[in-house]
């Protein structure tokens, strides 16, 4: 029974994004070009084209972790974009069996790559001070199947105390993170990696001062991702990009 | 027991790797600012300190597949760089438990970053046709301790077969990728995603005509990487970047 | 007497283009936050502030060839951009007095760059092939007061002949340069510059396959703009940005 | 008489600066690649090959100034690369006749590009507070035959005061631009341009905030550019990259 997917219209390359579970009680689920038959998609194979009531091709489609983020997520606030959460995945030297901690939460785009690589010994704890982001990025993490791997916490770290230590990795996002530093600093593990992504170099600048403190190996970075046309006697870039998600800061945690 | 470290010298941030096995025997290991006892190395905690017997100051620092890819590995191809291959494992929907198909292995690179995203049920089956760049990815993909999560195939896929099938991805990162795509069409399920690395953009063009017999969703990206000086008064990029490492292709396979 | 302006509305810096002369019979110019006197604006200095009827502010400023061509250009054509129109003339090694070929003449924006740069000593004798577009050249350059240094040709040069030579500089922007390429190569005077913008990939290479023949010194770049927000406490770039305009070409004539 | 030339060798595009006039008494130049006739170089045409007495041949070209900016000055301080310096030109709306103001100036490297600009009747008004760069700036503008356009001033500008006014354009390249700018304003015309280069998003904000006194329309920028190789058959862009030279800053003057 396939569960999440993406439907890619054949022309447009447009896709969007079903979850068959909202569609139980439905015969059809309807797209901009028709409506198509939900026991025609459960019968297909991956990859194969079902068509419209009006005829129109769509190619059904597993969803991937990056998919989701992309396509289907349910967000309240601005995401860590699948070119950052993936780099940071292998910058914090993730594998399975680590513990990592994270905050804050947010919509749980960022907690769904770090629940994948860890899974399936480790475990995200992550901590999120507004309930409703919370609430959010469970309903987001249970969907892609990932819950088992992340331990939510309803907290706001600037006043309280994290209730775990002996961490392999942490992350942290949020709008002042120099406030939490010192804090995660005592519970990861040395020689192991903090990560932040932080919009504004004025923030660079307050995060590297108290990187100073305790903290070596020190690396600031950005990445960009430029989307090319695929007509392949035309080959040239998209007109236009993201120019900006954040920059990304790293660095080993020493004594 | 430390087996793999990497050292990082206090003042200019320069990092060293070291494989403790290979100084058994070996009461110090040297550096550029003198030597260091093995001993303390042992001794000391992550992220410590240990000093040269000419009283520079060392941090001792684990080894994650990143800094092992920048500052350790043993190479005689061109490598893929970790922001494009962070990016590959995720656009390529790994997770733990998926059967990855490469080719070809080059030195083991790219395959550390597949073997790591899907174990411990999963396995990267790799081909390589030039059996000393196969022993040189081998040592690498054991040192760390990821060749459990790889079969390693010496063959020449443009004359030989696939000696397998159901693959949930696959990646190209060959010359004349063309040649390999129908083949690797075959052995990869529906739906999934076949990604490629090629340096020009005339094989892009020469990729994509392929790619249109038998998969859609057909994606042609790069990926730029911008490090940041770290003095918070005076932030700004580095001088110089690296500005071309390879084009990404993604795409899905068809019916 | 002022004659072009661009006002610029104090809250949110958006800059609006008017040619006074259209308005000869009026008292008024209308913008989105009210109308304002004319009187008023002819009486003020460069810089000050006028209000509309609803005392909303705004700047009166002069209009420089790179606020015409983004705020004011009428254009039936892709346009070519200050960013690569300002490198493009420098490239070409322009100064007081060159004559310069340039074909074709589209909207006339980079004419106008290249009009600049050669006045008042120099000449840019260009050639468009559609009347419509070269009427609108016509009409944009002299809006700027540069008529008297381009030499309008409404000719198809596949088809007719160049009627001038010994060119201290060429521009060639069509769709397919390669047919004009050997032609202005005998009108261009031995070891100054060449130059084109193609946008994709494909034409630099058929390009460069015909550079080979009577051209030296070939380079193939091109030019990124990032934009940055303004504000003080929180500076990085803006979110979006463009991300290709085309590729710039430039070789030597040999003998 | 040829006087500045750049000697191109054929097979390694590597090019050589060279001013004549330093060899008057001489037969010969010598190369990389051995020595060649000064007679021949001054009785072949420009583009036309030379040959060493070892046979090599080079090609005899002319020096515009992004050629002496990247091949031929004689610099003691960071410089303004022609990608930077040309933008800078059209931004402040510089055309013939304009009275432009710079400080600093450095090895004289943007005075070039703006003398350029302006000439024939206009004039740059440029002030450097250390003799030696001043007396270098000399005499690279003096090389490009452009010191009519141009009046030097040795003076420290944060202590002296600016002996003119009525400016058509102004730019500022100093270490703590901040102190200049108030005085600055009040030697620029109404509405005209002012423009800044800082290296870093420090600087970015500490001229930001002094500019909101007065100024409107403000602008930070940054403009990368990529090198492509040249292989028709293998378009791709160089391995490496300038990743960074400096933030451009643009605003007009207020009333």
């Amino acid at each position: 029974m396939k569960k999440l997917i993406l439907l890619v219209e054949l022309n447009s390359q447009r896709k969007t994004f079903f979850n068959l579970e909202n569609f139980k009680d439905k015969e059809f689920i309807s797209t901009n070009k028709g409506n198509i038959k939900i026991s025609d998609i459960q019968e297909c194979k991956w990859g194969e084209i079902v068509y419209t009531h009006k005829e129109f091709p769509y190619r059904v489609t597993p969803v991937s972790i990056v998919d989701y983020v992309i396509y289907g997520i349910k967000r309240e606030t601005q995401i860590i974009y699948p070119k950052d959460a993936s780099y940071i995945c292998y910058m914090l030297g993730l594998k399975n069996g680590f513990k990592v901690f994270e905050c804050g939460t947010g919509s749980g785009s960022l907690t769904m790559f770090l629940a994948n690589a860890v899974s399936e010994k480790g475990k995200v704890i992550t901590y999120e001070k507004r309930e409703k982001f919370l609430n959010l990025a469970k309903k987001n993490i249970e969907l892609m199947s990932l819950k088992d791997y992340v331990k939510f916490n309803l907290k706001d770290l600037e006043k309280e105390e994290i209730c775990d230590n002996d961490f392999d990795a942490a992350f942290i996002d949020v709008k002042e993170p120099w406030n939490l530093i010192p804090k995660v600093k005592d519970v990861l593990k040395g020689g192991k990696k903090l990560g932040l992504l932080v919009p504004t170099t004025n923030q660079i600048s307050e995060v590297l001062k108290i990187l100073n403190n305790g903290f070596y190996n020190v690396s600031v970075q950005e990445i960009l991702l430029r989307d090319y046309k695929i007509n392949p006697d035309r080959i040239r870039p998209e007109d236009r990009m993201v120019a900006h998600t954040g920059y990304l800061i790293f660095a080993n945690k020493g004594e």
